[in-house]
């Protein structure tokens, strides 16, 4: 990288300050926020979180929380919040696995017809809230398979539609029933959740992410799925919707680069990279980065600390 | 489709007759058979197999069995063609499994580091044939996580290059093993044995192959694999070292378009296509397909019934 004083040219990432904090508060009516990496890494909460949403409270901005994770519904979700001491209502949260039902439901989906889960609860619940049938998820994850002469493994034909999140119980079966349904059953609709290479699943490490199942299931099948969660606009466009805020008065606020940033930017939204998450300083410089937040800080708490000097 | 005529003129694939028949086998010296959908389906011998190898051997004919399938060693593919009443020694069979373990010792990978195996019994065995000392593999089959606060995943740091092949007890634990040895393991390298979307692993139906694991694995680390197996030309650049014989006068024979027939193209070999395997005519024949075999036939004992007309 000799010489290569060009690329840190061409976009100078700015750290938040005492400034910008504030007209980035004045500016915006909403906050969206990442949860992995931004809130909470696995079960452990990130300093200063619950003091700094409530003053955003206070100050009359509404507070919303855009998840990757499919592991978990939108009540699940809910009683993590309450659990770790934050004040989140369900209707703030709005998963991927609440994602993929709503892409089947605004999509007129028959609810005659079966979903097949590669993920966890969070995918069940949401489909099943939104009154589909499903097959899969974790009760697959108990299932083997012996290959031997004259053995047919069969699949429901009358599924229509499949569903790949993350999935810590992905197994053999679980690969041949998605892609059988994908290849075999006409029209059958390959949806992934999102496609995180990893995720702070637990608070010491990273471990892999939806994008390595929702891979697997395009190295089988050779097709590419429709993504609903971040950086896809699906999402963004259901919150708009819903909420009736202008994007350009909305800030994203997230631990990732190529979901949270990629996400806010792709709609509009001032977006604030924090360094709590997976993304380093390092890597947010490093010249093979194009994406680029309008702001980075350290945690969410920085954001009152900073508006406040 | 309306209107297509172009492609189909573009490349007319020609089934093979007498004539063609005879030509091929007087213009080579050496025939290359894939195994899988064309010596076999699962552990069902493909009819007319072992009087067809037979007699092209008594015309004084080569032949070499080159499998993208890792499940197995060298060895035991040869205990496998006994057992199916074919005659076939093991100095004759090249497996992907045998391919991860030459290019790790053409590459002077060092003995004392590890290599860590997505995959079954055949990639184990040839490794340690060749010298290596092995992790992971079926014994990770039986691992589990859990995932909790203040747990951490811990790996070998001295592995030093990871294997990625068919494995049908593919698991999380796995997946987090390998995806940590390649994206914190400086210098760690990524082998792929082949990347076959699917394969014939029982007689009644097709499985996902290597090429969902390998996926997989690509999607945790956003990282790219090195392809011993074919099409890549590793395998036959060993194959021409080893066995001194022209491409030219080799006559590469498979059921897959995207492996065998690439594979024998890429070296300058003729090619012959079977359809006793994953590829139907109408695959081939389809307008999106651009891989084009010299020939096609039903299944490799046609080679000499058509000859003898």
């Amino acid at each position: 990288m000799a010489g290569s004083a060009a690329p840190e040219l061409k976009h100078c990432d700015r750290p938040l300050c005492s400034v910008s904090a504030r007209g980035l508060i004045d500016s915006v009516d909403a906050f969206l926020f990442d949860c992995d990496g931004v809130i909470w890494k696995g079960d452990e909460l990130i300093q200063g979180v619950p003091q700094s949403l409530q003053l955003l409270r206070d100050m009359g901005k509404k507070l919303i929380f855009v998840t990757n994770n499919s592991t978990k519904s939108r009540k699940q979700y809910a009683k993590k919040f309450l659990e770790l001491g934050v004040d989140v209502t369900e209707s703030e949260i709005f998963s991927s696995s609440f994602a993929a039902a709503m892409f089947l439901k605004l999509n007129k989906y028959p609810c005659d017809r079966k979903v097949y889960v590669i993920g966890e609860e969070g995918i069940l619940e949401e489909l099943e809230e939104a009154g589909f049938s499903c097959l899969g998820g974790p009760e697959d994850g108990k299932k083997n398979i012996v290959l031997k002469s004259n053995f047919r493994f069969d699949h429901d034909n009358n599924v229509g539609a499949v569903v790949v999140g993350l999935d810590q119980y992905i197994n053999y079966y679980k690969l041949q029933y998605a892609t059988l349904c994908i290849r075999e059953n006409p029209g059958c609709l390959f949806i992934a959740t999102n496609r995180d290479a990893v995720g702070h699943l637990t608070d010491l490490q990273e471990w892999p992410g939806a994008g390595c199942m929702v891979a697997a299931i395009c190295g089988s099948t050779q097709k590419e799925p429709i993504v609903v969660g971040k950086p896809s606009t699906f999402m963004m466009d259901f919150l708009i919707e819903r909420f009736q805020i202008s994007t350009s008065r909305m800030c994203m606020v997230g631990d990732r680069l190529d979901t949270d940033i990629l996400f806010g930017q792709n709609a509009g939204c001032k977006t604030l990279l924090v360094l709590s998450g997976v993304t380093s300083l390092s890597a947010l410089h490093d010249p093979a980065n194009n994406i680029h937040p309008d702001y980075y800080t350290s945690t969410i708490s920085d954001i009152l600390e900073l508006s406040k000097l």
